[in-house]
């Protein structure tokens, strides 16, 4: 078992911070009226890359940088790693090679390039991703960098803990969006190894239940390829690094509809004015859809954790928003 | 003459603070890399109302707030001042009228409604405007709050140029849009009587060549009404009480055209993430166009003044762009 006490976590934080933004916890003063709770962003839609992943990728290289500038990294990824293990990379004289799925957004594979990285395509499935990471990695002897399912990426993110519990100690409830469940893991192990006193919840699309049957079972079940509008949310099942320590820390698993994920995306937009890719929105889906009722009058910080998301990528969430039904919880709310 | 001491200032500053949120000043990674200048901008998008007028509500209301409860406030605004003092006004028990031009956005006279004020419409244009709100204060006996042309709301966006001082005391340039000139009075008032060494730009639509004027000829030259994108920018003179302040603080006059206003607004939205109002990315437009290459190397404070843009403003944004010919400067950057 790698090394997952609050001294790891806060080693691993001063290497990274020095790289990355804090990024600003701004309240929602529209969400707050709409919810009735007092309701705050935590932002990481600001960081350089625009997604919480410069934590996981400085967490990755930094503490084995000789290594990874001898050999060069690669990894896979939907989009928002990429982007950020490219930056990292240029940042610190690492080169980067990424596998992607043909199915990746344009404007995270166009990103990813202006970042320097290198970009292999596969089919859009989680089996051939692997396959083609794994006959690249043996082809070119690069070092192998997951983005989620290592320890280095997830106390790479633990810095997000560090930051909340420092700028709202007093949450009821801090809300954050499971893909592989890295940025989870790290931030829930280091609010529950510090003082936090709240609850920890993760949010993933109702498409994919992945987190949810894992956190229920309390083991790994892999779930089909699903599709979403939350791009960033599909892995078929949870890190096995990060959810040894979800099952630990985390408190419950929540999820949201297509149609929930898109009208939060709208409201964050048109409300509070700030610009979220529809993964980054499922926070706000699940306290609007479940959450909200359960924590009238407290304090819940929802991550908002990336806005890779263009003009395109905005009218097709209109789109998706104007032809799905509305769900029930939003009618209500 | 008003007091508009670094004392005054201080005061008004003291005052307001408590009711405003301190915005993020957020570095422009993609505009950095773009204009070879250190980009920053300063997000007045996250104030409640989404606008910087949030200073100048507060400003305007708190030094007589027993007048202004008593009496009801009554003034003129082409929606973020709207916003603002309808915001202010329910915080602080303060029956609020506001006069609007019929042109006047959509989603800003909701959220005007949304706040609980009450909304008077008008011809558009500036004369029927105050024609209209003279009547009103007539009939009503309401304490009239001028939008920008008022000592209180002047000293109440001070509060800016003490943050700036603080945030970017090394800036070279902190460039600002104008509409009536208060916001720029203000912040520059404070910024050149601190110890700030950097220089001070003011930026209006070519469109409205009001401010420019103004500052070439020393004296107010009234300008027939523009149409603009930059609907919040578009006031035929800069209001006198500032405008001697801009006199002896401001160091120039910057202009973009419709195309790069509409560019710079889609560039702050695809590369920042960042959402603005065309008002709110003059700023950014003129550094792209004019003044990044005198400032190549150094540190630049874009000011984004405000956020209050829906869906259908941002799609009239991206057609703008579309139908407008790219400006050479553009091409350029």
């Amino acid at each position: 078992m790698p090394d997952f006490s609050l001294d790891a976590f806060r080693a691993a934080a001063d290497l990274v911070w020095p790289h990355i933004r804090r990024t600003p916890l701004l309240r929602g003063a529209a969400l707050s009226e709409a919810t009735g709770c007092d309701v705050w962003l935590k932002c990481e839609t600001f960081q350089v890359t625009h997604s919480f992943k410069d934590r996981a990728a400085f967490g990755a290289l930094l503490p084995r940088l000789a290594e990874a500038r001898e050999r060069g990294i690669a990894t896979s990824s939907s989009g928002n790693f990429a982007q950020a293990a490219a930056y990292a990379g240029r940042k610190l004289g690492v080169a980067v090679t990424v596998v992607m799925m043909e199915s990746a957004r344009p404007n995270k594979v166009a990103a990813t390039r202006a970042h320097g990285a290198e970009i292999a395509f596969c089919p859009p499935d989680f089996a051939p991703r692997e396959a083609a990471l794994d006959r690249l990695l043996a082809e070119t002897g690069r070092l192998k960098v997951h983005p989620y399912d290592d320890e280095f990426t997830v106390r790479g993110n633990g810095t997000l803990g560090f930051e909340l519990l420092e700028e709202a100690p007093d949450a009821a409830a801090v809300v954050i969006p499971v893909g592989g469940g890295g940025l989870i893991a790290g931030a829930a192990a280091v609010l529950k190894q510090g003082d936090f006193g709240g609850r920890i919840y993760g949010v993933q699309p109702e498409l994919n239940p992945a987190f949810r049957s894992a956190l229920a079972a309390g083991e790994l079940i892999p779930q089909p390829f699903a599709r979403s509008i939350a791009d960033g949310l599909l892995a078929t099942a949870p890190g096995a690094t990060g959810f040894a320590l979800a099952r630990q820390y985390v408190d419950g698993a929540l999820e949201a509809s297509e149609a929930e994920i898109a009208s939060a995306t709208l409201q964050l937009f048109e409300d509070e004015k700030v610009l979220v890719e529809p993964s980054g929105a499922v926070a706000v889906a699940a306290l609007i859809r479940d959450l909200a009722r359960g924590y009238r009058g407290q304090k819940v910080v929802c991550v908002l954790s990336g806005a890779n998301l263009d003009l395109a990528g905005l009218a097709e969430v209109a789109a998706t928003w104007r032809r799905l039904p509305t769900p029930d919880a939003l009618a209500r709310s």
